[in-house]
C-alpha cells in the first residue's frame, strides 16, 4: 500500500492519497479544489486516481470531490448519514452515499465508515485495513474534523456560520459519543486528521502530522474528560469566532460550484475596488496607497481575509505578480475567484506608530480591536472595542480627523485595522506596534 | 525609450515592447495571446501598457491584440488598409484603424503608418522615431511580414491557404511595390521583422534577430531583383505548402475568438481519441502504444502538429504532465484549446527500423513521404508518393498487412508518417531512419 | 512540538526535523549532506537548527552530520556504543557521543537513547517524549534501520561491503536482541524509520512512511518469529547483494569528507571516458551512442549506478543540461563528485531488439544478468549467467563479434547490460526486451 | 549565422553568442563569469563553444573568459594592444592576442579588429562579416565599451579607480581618435554595445539594446563634437565617482582570479560581521535589526552595494533564503565570493520619517548625502555635505545622540544611509523621505 499526506499550509488541511500496487487503483481522502499535486503522485508512482472520498461538508475551505467524479470520472463516497436538508445536493453521478459500517475498497485497500457526528451531523471517518498485505488489523483512522492531533473539531460553526440555532449543543453532544464510540478501537491505530496547527476548526490542534489513537487517549482532553456536561462545557466554550467566508464555504460544499480552472489577474483598471495587499506588514507600514489594506500573504492569509471577502464583490491585490498569482491561487481554494486586478505597491502613506512601550495612558481615542475573550481579559479604560473582523461594516465612534490609537495583542492585527480604517475614510491613525502585551504594565 | 524583443521559439514569431520612460506609456507590436509575459517586463520596468499595435491579420499564429484591448483597456491599432472583406471584423471599441502616414504616439514615441501590402493586402509597417531625446530621424522599422532578415514575407497565404484564387499574384505585385516604396529610407534604420528562422511565413529567413535596411538593400534578395517578373517569379516559386491550420489562424484573427484563459489538462478517460506523443523519436520508436503519432515538443512542433490538427476535434497528448502542460499552452498561441486528456507515455511497441544505408533498392512497398519538390528532385523508382501532411487522410494503396517501408528526405518526417499508420491500421511499418538523403548513391 | 519527515526519492531515505516552538530550536535526525530543505522548513517555521542526531553510521547515503555540526554549528549526536574500530573517527568539536539510555533535549522535547544494535554495531534509536505539552509518555521511535515499516534492517552490509568476516551472525543475534528489548513499549508509538520502500538496507520495506509498534507487533515478520535461530535464518537468507558504493559510503560516514557544496558541470572535451545516458531505456534503445551505458535517471537511478562507480574515475553523464544537474546533485548525496562533463544524446545505434515470447530457445549465445538467486529458480538452458552489477570488470566468455542475446527478469537489468557489452567492444547485441518473465513457457 | 545578445540587468552589461550553422561552432563576445546561460542556448541551438572574445579589461565585472578557456577549452581572444604593463597577465594557454586588423573566424563568420582605445588603453572592437551566407560587407560591429547607444565609454575610470595619473586625458585623446576612425564605416553596421542604460561606464546610456553607426552618426553627441578640445571637455566632465569595486574588477580581470563555481550559504553564527538587507527600502523602514544597512535587490544593487564592500572582509545578507541565493549569485558576478552567512529580517527598529515637504529650514543637523555635483547645484545652508559612498569611512560631524537630518536628492540614497549611520552608532536620525527634490522652494 502506498500512502501520502499532502498538507496545505495555506489551509492548514490534510488529505490523502493512498493507492494499491498490485492493482494500480488509488483514492484521495477529503480532496482540494485543484487536484495537480495528487495527479503528480499518482503519475509518479504508476497509479489511476479511481476513487475519492470526504469525510463531511467541509466549512473552511471549497472541497474537490465533485471535481474528481467530473475530471477524472472517478467514483466518490460521501456521506449519507445525519439531516437530509444539511447534507449533500447536485451531487455527481459517480456519487455513492454511504452510512455507518459500509465498506470501500480500493484494490485490496478496505475502508470502513464509521459515523462519527459532531462536527457536523453527517461527519464520518474511515478506519482502514490494508488487506494487500495480508493484515487484518486496521492500520489507521481518516479522521476528518473528529479527532485532531490534541485536540477534537468544534461543534459550533453551524451555528455561528449558518445560523443553525442550538445545533452546537447537538454536536457538542454527538461529539461526546462519536469519542467514546473509538474508544474501543486498537491503541496502535494511526490518527490520520483533517487540519493541523492553526486551522481554526479547532482550539488546540497540534503541529505534529500524524499521532495515534493510543497517544490521543492519554494527551488528548477530549478522551479524559469523561463528564458528558464537562465534556460540552469544555468544547464549547472560548471557541473563536469564525471567519466570514465560513458561511459560503458550507454553501459551496453542499451545493456545488463551477470545476475547478486556473485563471490570469491583470492590471487594475479601477482604483475605487477594495484592495488588499499582500506585502509584509514591515513593507506595507513603510510606504503604502491610501486606504488599502494589508493582509500578508502567508499561512495566516485565508483566516485574516476570510473576514473581508464579499463573495459577490470583485476585489484587487496589490504586491508583485509571482505573489499575486499565488494568493490568487489560494482564493481559489476557498471558492474566491473573483479578483478582478492587481496593482504594484505605492509608497504613498507612511504608517505613523509609536511603541507599545511608550503608551502613556493618557490617548484620548483608544481602538483596541482584538477579541471579546481578549478584551474581557484586561483593556484601557479608556479603549472602545471592535474585533478586527467587523471593523469593515460596524459604524466607528471617532471623527474622521481624530487621532486615533490602534492596537490589537501582539501588532498583527491592528496592521489590519490601519488599512480598514484609511479605507472607512479616517485620517489620522497611529499604529500601536507590538499590541497589548507589550503596554507598560502600569496601565493593564 | 525602452526597446525588447520578444522571441517565441515555437511560433519562431517576433513581438515588441516599447516604452516612453517621461510618460510611463508602453506598446506592443504584435502580441502573441498569453500577454503574461509583455506583462512582466512593463511591471519590472514601471511601465502601463497603455496600446498595441499589428502589422497585419497573421495567419500562423492567433493574434493578441483583442486580449490587450479587452483585459489591459488599452488603445489598439489595426490596419485600414485594403479590402473590406479581407479585414478586421468584430474589434473592440478601443480599436483604431489606421492607414498609411497616420501618426501613433507612445508618449514622445512617433509611429509613423507604412501601407506596405504583399504578404496581405492589409499590411502595414510602423516607422518608429524616438522624439523623447530629440530626435527627428527614425530609429527603425517594424516590419511585420514585409521585410525579414535575408527575404520577405510570402504572397501566396491566402490563395494557398483560404483558396482566394489570384491573390498569389496580385501580393506579388504588391510586394514588388512595398520593397521599391522602401528604398528611399535610410539605410540606418533597423529591421524589426515580425519573424526568424523556422517561421514558414517566408522561405530563407535568418537566425539573426534584427538587421538594418542598409545591410538588408545589399544581401537580401528582393532589394536585388529589380525586374518585376523575375521578382514574382522567384518570390512564387518553391514556397512550401502551408500548415492547414493557416487557415484556421486567418479566421481567428479576422473574426476574433475568446480571449485567452489557461486550462488544466486531466488523464484522458478515451483511448479513441487521436493522440500525439510529445517525446522524441527516439523515446517513441524505443516504445510507444498503438496508433498514436510522434508530434516532438521542440521548435518545429507547432509547424508540424499544425498539418494534423481538426478544430473540431478533441485530442489526447501524450508525455509527461509538465511538457504536456508546454505542449497546452503552445497550442492555445495558435488558438487550438482542445486537448481533452493527457496519457503518460507506454512501451508496448518498437518501432522496426532498417538504417537508410541498408536499402537495397527491392523492396517492395516503400513510401516516400517528402513533399512533391523534393520528389521531382529525385526518388526510388518503386516508390509512391504520399507528402506526410496528407497522410492521415487520403487514400495509401497499400494492404494493412503489407510490409511498408517509409521515407522522407532526414528521418524526421517518416517518424510522424510511422504513427499515423499505425492509426490508420497498417501493422507491418519498416522505418527508413536517416532517409533520402543517406540512400546508397546507386539508387538514387 | 513540530515534526516533519523528509523523504528522499532517490535514496529511498527519511529524516525528519523536529522543533520546540517554545524555544524555537530544532533538530534534525539523519541528515543527509545538502541542508537546504531543513533550513528552508526551518526558516518558514522560525526555528534556528541547533542540534542533530544520527541513528548509525549509513552504508548507502553520505550523512549530512558533520555539515550540521561545521555549516550550521549545532550539536551533534552519534552514537558511542559498538566497536571502536568501526566507530565515527575525525568529529567535529560538537559532537557528543551518546550511549544507551542517555537522554539529549531539544527545548523541550526529550529525546531517550536506546542501543539497537543489529543492522550494525553501533545503532541506536531515538524514543521521544514531547515534554513541552505536558506529556510524560513517549510518542514515537526514531528507529533509523532498525524497524522498518514492515521489515527490519538488515545485518549482512558490513559482511558484504566491507568483508568483516562473520559479523552478519553476530548482527543477525543483536538483531533478535533488539526487537525483543523494544516489544515492552507502548503499541501506541510511533515508528518512524530511516527508509522506505525500494531502499537496499533490507528486503521488504513497505510504502507507508510511518507505522506503529503495535501494528508492527503484529504484522512484521520479525516480531513473530519468536525462535532465535529462525529469526537469524529468515532475517539473512536472500538479501541482494548491495551495491559497489556502499563500501565508500561506510568510509565517508565513519572518516568524513568535504562539507558539501554545489558544483557546475560544463560540456565533457573526452570521449574516452565511461559515460552513462540518464535518458529512458525507451530513448536509450531508440538511439543512442556507441558503447555508453543507459541508466535512467529515476528513483532506482542510485541503486543501479551505484554497481559501476568507481570513487576515484571521473565519468560522463548524458542527457539534457538540466536532468544532468540533478543526477550530479544526486550523486553528491552518496559523496560522488567526480561528474567531469555532460553530453547531449546522440541518435547513432539503434538497439536490435526482440520480444521475449519471440525467443525459440535454440539461440547459441544468450546472457542472463540477473542476481545468483532468480538464475536458481530457472534458466535457459543455453544461458551464460554474469550479474549485471559485475558484467563491467568480469571476463565475458563470447567473441567480440558473436550475436550476443541478452535478458534479464523484466527488461531494465538488461537495457544497462547492452551499454555495459558495448562499451566492453562486444558489436552484435540484440535485448531481449521484457526478459524472463514473458518468455515462452515451454523454455523455462 | 546564429546571434543572440545576452543582457545582465543587475551588471547593464551586453554579451553576446553567435554561431556558425555550417560547422555549429559558436563565439561567446565579452562572456561574464557564469556561463550557463551561453551553454544552455548553445546547446538548444546545437553549437559547441569553441570561441571567446573580450573587447577589453572590463572595470565593472568579473570577466568570464578564462573561464570559457579552462571549463570549455575553448580558444579565447584577448587585445594585445596597449601598454604592457596594464595588459592582460597569467592568461591560459588557449589565449591568443589579438592587434588591430587581426582576423578571427568562427566557422565562416569573420571577425576583424579594430584598435578603439579610449575607454581603455587596449579597448579593441570586433567589426563582424556574415561570410557563411555569401556577405562581404560587414553585419555590426561588437563595440564594448567604445560606442554605447547613445553615449561613448568615458575615459576616466583608470585614473579614478586604480589612480593611474593623467589617464584620463590620454584616453580622452585616444576616444577622439576611435570615434574618427569609424566613421568611415558604413551606416547601415549595427552598433552592439558592452552595456546598457544604468551602466556606470558611461553618462547617459540609452534602453535600446542595439543601434546603427549611421543612427549614431546623427544622434550621438560624440559624432558631432568635431573639436578635439570640445569632445574631451564634454567627455571628461560630469562623469559621477565609480563605486569601490572598480577597482577590484580591474585587478582580477588583468591577473584572473579562480574559476567561477556557485556556494550555498547559511544561517549567520556571527552578529558583529557588516550586514546588508536586501528588501525594498518599505520593508527595511517598517523594521529592521538595529545598525544593518539596506541595499534593496534590484537593478540597482551592484552599483550600490560596489560602495561599501571590502574584498578582504566576509559581509551577511539579510532576507529571505532565495533573494539572498540571488545576491550571493550577482555578487560573484563582480568577483565577490565572501557572503559569509544570511539572516532573516527583524522588524527592531522602525525608521524615523518625515515628508521632505515638511522641513522648515530651521533643522540644526542636516546631512545631505548626495554626490558634491548635486551638492553645488543647491542645497540647505545648514547641511553639511558627505557623499554617500563615503559614509561608512569618513568621519562625521555629529554627536551620536544628535537628531539628524539625512536627506539625498530622491530618497534611495538616504535610504542606505540610515542603516549606515546606525551601524556607525547614531542612534537619533530621521530620514526625509523623498528627498530634496521636494523640498519647500522657500529652503532651496
Amino acid at each position: 500500500m502506498f500512502f501520502k499526506q499532502f498538507y496545505d499550509n495555506n489551509l492548514s488541511q490534510a488529505s490523502y492519497l493512498i493507492g494499491c500496487q498490485r492493482t494500480g487503483e488509488a483514492m484521495i481522502i477529503d480532496p482540494i479544489r485543484d487536484l495537480t499535486k495528487y495527479m503528480e503522485v499518482a503519475d509518479e508512482e504508476g497509479f489511476t486516481i479511481t476513487q475519492a472520498a470526504e469525510t463531511h461538508i467541509h466549512a473552511d475551505f471549497a472541497s474537490g470531490i465533485r471535481d474528481v467524479a467530473e475530471k477524472l470520472n472517478a467514483s466518490i463516497y460521501v456521506s449519507g448519514e445525519g439531516d437530509d436538508d444539511l447534507n449533500y445536493k447536485n451531487m455527481p453521478q459517480q456519487t455513492h452515499f454511504v452510512r455507518h459500517q459500509d465498506t470501500i475498497y480500493v484494490g485490496n485497500i478496505k475502508l470502513e465508515v464509521l459515523h462519527t457526528p459532531g462536527h457536523t451531523p453527517e461527519s464520518i471517518s474511515f478506519l482502514l485495513t490494508d488487506e494487500g498485505v495480508g493484515s487484518n488489523i486496521p492500520m489507521g483512522l481518516f479522521s476528518g474534523d473528529f479527532i485532531f492531533v490534541g485536540d477534537i473539531g468544534r461543534p459550533d460553526l453551524l451555528e455561528k456560520a449558518v445560523q443553525m440555532k442550538g445545533s452546537t449543543e447537538v454536536g457538542a453532544k454527538q461529539m461526546y459519543q462519536s469519542v467514546n464510540s473509538v474508544k474501543d478501537l486498537p491503541d496502535y491505530i494511526q490518527i490520520w486528521p483533517g487540519h493541523g496547527a492553526g486551522s481554526p476548526c479547532g482550539k488546540a490542534l497540534g503541529a505534529v502530522p500524524i499521532s495515534t489513537l493510543g497517544y490521543e487517549k492519554i494527551n488528548n482532553w477530549a478522551f479524559n474528560v469523561t463528564e458528558e456536561a464537562t465534556f460540552i462545557e469544555t468544547l464549547t466554550s472560548n471557541q473563536p469566532a469564525p471567519p466570514h467566508h465560513f458561511a459560503q464555504m458550507k454553501q459551496i460544499n453542499q451545493f456545488g460550484m463551477n470545476m475547478y480552472q486556473p485563471y490570469n489577474v491583470y492590471p487594475s483598471l479601477n482604483n475605487e475596488r477594495i484592495a488588499f495587499d499582500l506585502r509584509s506588514k514591515e513593507a506595507f507600514h513603510g510606504g503604502h496607497a491610501q486606504g488599502t489594506i494589508n493582509i500578508p500573504y502567508n499561512h495566516n492569509f485565508i483566516n485574516q481575509i476570510g473576514w473581508y471577502l464579499d463573495y459577490n464583490k470583485d476585489i484587487d491585490l496589490i504586491g508583485d505578480k509571482a505573489t499575486v498569482e499565488e494568493a490568487v491561487h489560494t482564493l481559489q481554494l476557498i471558492g474566491f475567484e473573483n479578483v478582478a486586478g492587481y496593482r504594484l505597491p505605492q509608497t504613498t502613506i507612511m504608517t505613523s506608530s509609536i511603541h507599545s512601550a511608550d503608551m502613556t495612558g493618557k490617548e484620548t481615542n483608544v481602538l483596541d480591536v482584538r477579541n471579546n475573550e481578549e478584551w474581557n481579559q484586561g483593556h484601557l479604560e479608556q479603549a472602545v472595542n471592535i474585533p478586527h473582523g467587523k471593523l469593515l461594516n460596524e459604524s466607528i465612534p471617532f471623527d474622521k480627523n481624530d487621532k486615533i490609537y490602534v492596537h490589537c495583542q501582539s501588532g498583527v492585527r491592528s496592521s489590519i485595522a490601519i488599512g480598514i480604517l484609511e479605507y472607512r475614510g479616517f485620517t489620522n491613525i497611529v499604529n500601536v506596534s507590538e499590541g497589548y502585551k507589550d503596554f507598560p504594565l502600569a496601565l493593564k
